[in-house]
Order: C-alpha cells, then sequence, then structure tokens
C-alpha cells in the first residue's frame, strides 16, 4: 500500500509541474486558468477507464481535487478579490462609528421600523418566558404559518418542509453546505448576490457562471444554461426579483430554467425575498412542483426586519432535516424571542415597507439616467445597477464616493461587472438625491 | 497530463481494492479502522520522497485525501452513529410539542429567567431604533465590555479581540472553519461536548483524540498530548470546568498543556462557559499569554440566556477578523435586539443562575451515587458523569428512560464513553428527584 501511495505523490508532482508550465503559456496569451472544455473531455476518459459506480465516484472525487490542486497552481499569480458591497458597507459601519456621516445606499435595508406586532412580541418574550432553547427547525407555529403562506403557490406544504432560519443568507448558507459536496458543480446566473458563489466556493463546491448582460435586458439565454451544466451540477441559483438589476423573469423563461434542472434532476435554489417588491407579475419557482426546489425567504426586506435576522428555507422534508441538523451544529437554533417576533409579523398585516421602497426607486431611476448611468429600467427589488460613464471603474468609484459620505456598491462584487455600481433607493427621496449629488461630484469631477 | 491523472485514478483504484482487503482483516480481528502509527509512518516517507516544502505540503493534502477514502472504504461496513445528546434533546422537545410531559436532565440550560436589565434592553430595542444590519464582529459597545471582562486574565485586550457570536457554538464553529484546514488535526481530550470534532470533521480536519479516565479523575496525561501531535496538528481544544466531568484541571496541569501548545505554535481553543460553575480555584487559558489562545464564552450558562444564542469569542486581532469574515457570510451579524439585551446583561450585577445551580448539583450527586453510578465528584459545570452500573449501556437506558418521560445524555456522544450518562442538575431538586425515581425504576428493572 505505500508503495503504490508513493507512486502516487510521485505522480501528483509531475502532473503540478505540467500545470505551472501550462498556466505560465496561458498567462503568455492571457487565457483564463479554467478550462471547461478540457475540463470535461478529461473528465470523461476517467468516468470510460472506470469498472463501476463505486470507483467512478472515486475516481471523480480524486479529479476534483487535482483540477483544484492545479487551477490553484496556476492561479498563483492571479489578483486578489475585488471590492464587495458586504466590504462597503462594513467600512461605511465603522466610519459611522467614528462619527462620520454617510449616505447608505449600498444596503438593501428598508428604513422603516418592523412592524408593531413584532416589536411588541419582542418586548414580550421575556415575560412570556421565550428564552430557552428550541429544536433546530424552528418553533412549530412559525414554521405552520410560513408552510401555509408558501403553500398559496400550488404545492401544499406542511411544518416538515419548513426550517426557520437566520435571515435567507444563512438558509442559503446551510443549503449550499449540507446538500452539496466537494466537486459538485452549482451554477450561478450572473450578475448576482455574491453570497451564492462564495458559500459554494467555501464548501469545495465548483461554480460555473452563466453571464447576462444589459444589452440583453438580463435575461440568461437557455442554451448557456444547458451547457453550463456537467454530471457534477447538483444545483442551480435563481434569485427574481433579481439582486442587483431588479429584473423579474418573464414567466415562461423562468419556467425553462426550472424545466432545464428538473430533467437533469438539479435541485433548484430560488431566493424569493424580494418577492413583495415587485412591480410586474412575479412567480415562485414553488409554481412549478419540480420537487427538488429549496425556496428562501426573509423577514429582512419583506417586514423591515434586517437586524433581526431572521428568515425561513422551504425544502423538501429530507433536505430540510440535513440543512436542520447543520443549523444545530453551527447554533442550536434561531434565538427564541426572535422567533416569536417573526411570528407576530406574519401573522400580522402586510407592511407598507415594500410600496414605499418601490415608490423610492421610480423617483431614484430617472436621477441615476441624468447621472449618466445606463441600465433597464427595474421591475422589482430596491435597485438601480447601472454602467457608468467613460467606462469607470465602479470599485473606483465606490471608494472616492464613501471618501465624500456616500456609500454604493462595486458591481465586480455582483460577478466581473467592473464598470456597474448598484445604487440602493432604501431611503427618503431627499436622502436619495444628496447621495446622488456626491456620485455626480464624483463622476463630474472626471472620475475618481 | 491527461496520461499522468489517468495512471493517478488507476492507483487510487488498487489502493482502494487494498483498503478493502485491510479493512476485512481487521474487522477480522476486531481492530479499528484508524491507525495513527501506520498513518505517521507512511507520512515520513512521504515527507522524505519530496523536494521542497511546496511540494510536501501538496503530497500532504494528496495523502489526507487518500487516507480519508481509505478510511471510508474500510469503515463502510461500521455502524451509525451513537445516539447524541442533541439527538436526545430534539426528540425531548418534540415530545412535549406532542403534549407529552418530560423532566429535561439532558441538557444544560439553567431553569431561571434572564436578568431583569437583559430582558428590560430587549423589550426597549425596537424603540431605541436597534432593529438594524450591524458590523459582522458586533457592536462596539458590547466588543469593548467583553474586552474588559476578559482583560481581568492578565492579558490587555480591546474590542479588536472580540467577536459577538451566536453563543459558543457559533464561535467554535468560526473558529475550527476559518482558522483550520482541510487536513490540519485538531486535539480533543474526550470525553468532551461533541461539537469541538463535529465541526472537525465537517471542515475536513482530521480529530485526534486524547482519552482521559474516571479512574485517573479525568486529567489527560501531558506525554499523550504530546505524542498526538504531528505536523499536522493545528489546534487543541480545551473546557473547564469541563462539560461533561465537571473536572477542573489543576492550574500546573492546565498550564503544563498550553506550553506544550506554545512549543509547537498551536492554537489553544479554550471553550470557557462553565467558569461562573466552579467550585474550586479556576484559571483562563487567557493568563498563560499564549499569543495563539481563543478563548469562547457565553451568555447562555452565566445569564441563564440560552435561547438569545449570543456569547462571544476572543481571539488575536487577525483570527478574529477571519472569523468574522465567516460570520458575515453566514448571517451578517448576530441579531441586533439581542446584542443589546447582551451588552445590558454584562454591565449589570453578575446574577445568581451559577451558584443556585452549583447548589442543585451538590444535592444530585448523592442521588447519583445512591443509584449505582461511579462517578468523581464534580468541581464545577452542571452536571454528573456517571458510570452505569452492571456494564449497562448509557444509549439505550437513555432511551428507555425518554419513554418513561426522563431525558438524560448517553455517554456514547462525549467520545465512546458507552456505559457512561450525563446528568444535568439544572431544575429544582423536586424535579430532580423525580427525574432520578425513572432512572433508579428503568436500572433496578434490570436495564432497558
Amino acid at each position: 500500500m505505500d508503495a503504490v501511495t508513493l507512486e502516487m505523490v510521485r505522480l501528483l508532482s509531475r502532473r503540478s509541474g505540467l500545470a505551472r508550465r501550462i498556466g505560465e503559456a496561458k498567462r503568455g496569451i492571457g487565457a483564463p486558468v479554467d478550462d471547461a472544455a478540457r475540463e470535461a473531455s478529461l473528465r470523461s476518459k476517467v468516468a470510460a477507464a472506470c469498472a463501476g459506480e463505486g470507483e467512478a465516484a472515486m475516481a471523480s472525487r480524486l479529479l476534483n481535487f487535482l483540477i483544484n490542486e492545479s487551477v490553484q497552481v496556476q492561479s498563483d499569480a492571479a489578483p486578489a478579490a475585488a471590492t464587495s458591497h458586504t466590504a462597503i458597507f462594513q467600512e461605511a459601519k465603522r466610519l459611522e462609528e467614528e462619527g462620520h456621516d454617510i449616505v447608505h445606499m449600498e444596503v438593501g435595508e428598508p428604513d422603516s421600523a418592523p412592524p408593531e406586532h413584532a416589536a411588541a412580541a419582542l418586548a414580550a418574550a421575556c415575560a412570556a418566558g421565550h428564552t430557552k432553547y428550541g429544536t433546530a427547525p424552528g418553533i412549530a407555529e412559525l414554521r405552520d404559518a410560513a408552510a401555509e403562506i408558501e403553500s398559496a403557490h400550488g404545492t401544499p406544504l406542511t411544518r416538515e418542509n419548513v426550517i426557520v432560519t437566520m435571515g435567507a443568507r444563512f438558509a442559503i448558507y446551510l443549503a449550499i453546505e449540507s446538500l452539496l459536496s466537494p466537486g459538485d458543480e452549482l451554477v450561478v446566473i450572473e450578475p448576482a448576490w455574491p453570497a451564492y458563489a462564495q458559500c459554494a466556493m467555501r464548501a469545495g463546491v465548483k461554480v460555473t457562471r452563466v453571464r447576462t448582460t444589459l444589452e440583453s435586458k438580463w435575461e440568461p439565454d437557455i442554451s448557456e444554461i444547458e451547457s453550463a451544466i456537467t454530471p457534477n451540477t447538483k444545483m442551480i441559483a435563481i434569485n427574481y426579483p433579481n439582486n442587483p438589476t431588479g429584473k423579474v423573469l418573464p414567466a415562461r423563461r423562468q419556467r425553462e430554467i426550472i424545466d432545464v434542472a428538473a430533467r437533469r434532476s438539479l435541485y433548484v435554489l430560488s431566493d424569493e425575498i424580494y418577492a413583495p417588491y415587485s412591480l410586474v407579475e412575479w412567480h415562485s419557482a414553488l409554481e412549478s412542483g419540480h420537487d427538488r426546489t429549496i425556496v428562501t425567504q426573509s423577514l429582512s426586506k419583506s417586514h423591515a426586519m434586517t437586524g433581526f435576522r431572521v428568515g425561513y428555507a422551504v425544502a423538501p422534508p429530507r433536505e430540510a432535516q440535513r440543512m436542520a441538523r447543520l443549523q444545530s451544529l453551527c447554533l442550536t437554533c434561531v434565538p427564541t424571542p426572535v422567533q416569536h417576533a417573526a411570528l407576530a409579523a406574519l401573522r400580522a398585516e402586510p407592511p407598507g415597507a415594500a410600496r414605499e421602497t418601490l415608490e423610492r426607486l421610480r423617483g431614484l431611476a430617472p436621477m441615476a439616467a441624468e447621472a449618466g448611468l445606463e441600465f433597464d429600467g427595474p421591475d422589482g427589488a430596491m435597485y438601480v445597477f447601472g454602467r457608468l460613464p467613460r467606462g469607470l471603474d465602479g470599485g473606483e468609484v465606490a471608494l472616492e464616493c464613501l471618501r465624500r459620505g456616500l456609500a454604493i456598491a462595486p458591481g465586480a462584487g455582483f460577478g466581473g461587472y467592473g464598470p456597474f455600481v448598484r445604487l440602493s433607493a432604501c431611503r427618503e427621496a431627499p436622502v436619495l438625491a444628496r447621495g446622488m449629488d456626491i456620485l455626480n461630484s464624483v463622476l463630474s469631477g472626471g472620475g475618481p
């Protein structure tokens, strides 16, 4: 056994020497390190060389290991990650703690107060004894309430389909970490909220990016999605109304994507936190009836409860259980008082946060056009995602804006959209106008 | 490159065939699947065959991959994981939701109410506007308060050393996931709270277990710790007062462990959530001054705030930042209203939860002795960890107790202590007596 192992080590060393030389050659001609066609060809050769399913699975794990190693060897000289909207937000908050005045247009955070019922339930939590450990999937009444709401999309759901999570963010982390394995692949349609790809990369899951463009109104091409799928693909992430573009797909197009996923038995991870923020007809992925659908929801946007960090995932029971097991390991459960506040919020009338923000978005769009940004009028969400004039870089403009008291999100963080920025409409009109003045001053000064 | 890869796949298949035959032979003679001495010998052969540090690191990653594969192949016929205290707790909660009456002696949860100041701060959170996103490491005042408290152990700390987390549980998850890499090793002194090993295994980190025994009063042998350390070891986890044994190490012994870690530049992950629950002299790992010390703390036990899910980690600034980046990805921040409740709790007088529970623990010990359990009188924490009479199995006894309305924690969950159970003293004396009646009825009936 030792002799076999030492021979493998020798071959690995030879392989990494080859990878290094290929990397140098690729850099010489400006080619990307990652090469999907070559990888697919190698995968089929390996599969053909294997006898039986167990051996093929093991060989595939080795191949994933080797590909990660050689991408790492080939990327050694690559530049560091671009500025993200999270980095800008954290820096803006730090500046505020130092006493600076910042206009927040980098973050999707309604500025209204949480609903009265939620505030009252939080205030009453200790007196009501809601202060002890709970089960990992959440309190039964809250799961029932979520199941009832989501059953409106046509598939009858029970609490077994629901897990209460720390916002949609942790729901996505749990779904990717607990349903996918290292070497699996996730298809992400870009531009996209960066968490899908970031969670996948942390989990050793390969991210395959399907780019969309402003010119095609941010609609993904179905054939591009199909050709992004390999035998290792396990999940496709969609998010409509979209962050950052505000796009809502036509019903037929969304259905085509889900049909592709269903034919290949892929999970559809549909992040639907902007559902109440739609200016056009919108459809939940749950309408499709595809049995591997996972929907993530949050009270952050719908109920202006960002700081509560509470949301939920809807999933088949087996998948919900796997997610709950990881939540149990990470943090036992979502804070019990917070769950009771969420329950009160879901039971009350839907609040007006969405209507108000959409009104502000309607006001922001012409200001963004006037500043010289090119964009597609948003169908929903709370953002304008626009291309800067004169090939300016979003990261540099965002940093200069922050120096002058305006936080905005660079496009690079949403997947290589360097010349774009995302402007959030979550502030009162005069505040937005003040922010746009700062952006205009940066742009009219010839850029940063 | 393809030829080299295919040859590696062929060797992998041959290697796994060998592993399968070795696994069968081991099962035949009852030997464990994992074999530290053989692995160490293979590692030194591989290291000797490598030229340079980069190549040795890559070979070590391949070796970790191969060892994981063969342990998996060899373990295919092994039984499923043992019953854990978390599984018992989740099942007990489910039974309660169905209307059953359960005595909870499986969980370390003070039954007193959270401090008045914390309840008041939570109730006031919405009116005070504490409902928005915060930064990943937590609100500055809370980090300052924690830094001041922990500075009492001799090392001056600032907010840069503190990250507010979802209880100590998430602090441990963040430390292991963000500071260790797949293939690194973590030394765990057993019996231990299972989360250290579970988090490590999820992260692809190898767990090396140093067993302690009731006969040696749960004191680890320094030479065993030293011989558990390999060039891949990056962290050692300690937890005193200990869950489940209640042990507090003599100051000199704890210092010896930290000195070993310091000499080998290992992180010391010291989980100190039971610090207020000590009946004897206790010392924080922070007293050592070892610069790679990470301490986890929680308000769950100290302030009877289990359901709030709030705690913190103290770490060097660079490590705190890495943990905060992962917390940002997972959940943005700990819920803002909860952080303000925690701040109020830390600023008020320490509550009486610890004194009361220790009183109950003093009352539980003689009842456990009378039931026939063998144990070392606890120095602190909130548990009796005892060996059942007549070689009875803790898992089977726990399941039979649960059927009769008593939840207790099987010893197997704390690392292969099958004949043990952990009894929690967190209930009023009459409730504990009722629980012990159920345990006695199970034991006197000749076992489950």
